[in-house]
């Protein structure tokens, strides 16, 4: 076994493309940067592949834990209930694991965003590009 | 006329603290690391100061120009239609004025932060931080 991880990118989903353009965008991003780790995209709901769906399409990958993301900018019930449940995350904990190929793999649970000051360096830039 | 430049994040509102809260610590990291800016949130819904309210904030700052900037990762009907009208944006414009202590002081409208690399940086610390 390699030991692989991988990152699971997670979407709201929306009936617009915008959200699936933005973390799909952010996945691509990601992937080009670490070439060591493998980036798959899954969406909360109105947009595909599902999360679950996502979680399997990590087969054949060899990974052997996914670090699954939220990209959401801040907290909420998305984050704290709805995903974690599709996750098989229970009440109080941050990892699950799942069967992928046959084998046991670990799932941890990332933070959203946040204010991270990043977002405040990106805000800032935006506002920047406007005047 | 100092010629000063507004910034105003605005954020999405929620029944929950936790959107309030990053925005808000957005922009009181950008009002650090900028102390030339003046910086102000508004929220469209669910939490105050409205965006309304938080223009008419700027008033006694001398600002002749507000880069209001949406704190949202992707475009969407929010970001194409509810915030513009509140801003007085016109259709296919990106610009309007409004009156604060009797001048005329010019609104310049950002995008939000899409699919930027810093967005993918902090995901991914987001997932290292969960391994």
């Amino acid at each position: 076994m390699s030991g692989k991880i991988g990152i699971l990118a997670i979407g709201h989903g929306s009936k617009l493309p915008y959200n699936k353009e933005v973390v799909t965008g952010v996945a691509e991003n990601i992937a080009k940067k670490h070439d060591d780790f493998v980036v798959r995209v899954g969406f909360m709901n109105m947009d595909e592949p599902t999360i679950k769906d996502a979680l399997q399409s990590f087969a054949g990958t060899g990974v052997t834990t996914i670090a699954a993301v939220p990209v959401f900018l801040a907290s909420g019930v998305h984050i704290t209930k709805d995903i974690p449940e599709i996750l098989g995350i229970e009440d109080g904990n941050n990892q699950s694991s799942i069967q992928i190929d046959g084998q046991d793999v670990r799932i941890v649970y990332g933070k959203p965003l946040g204010a991270h000051e990043l977002i405040a360096d990106l805000v800032f830039e935006r506002a920047r590009e406007a005047l």
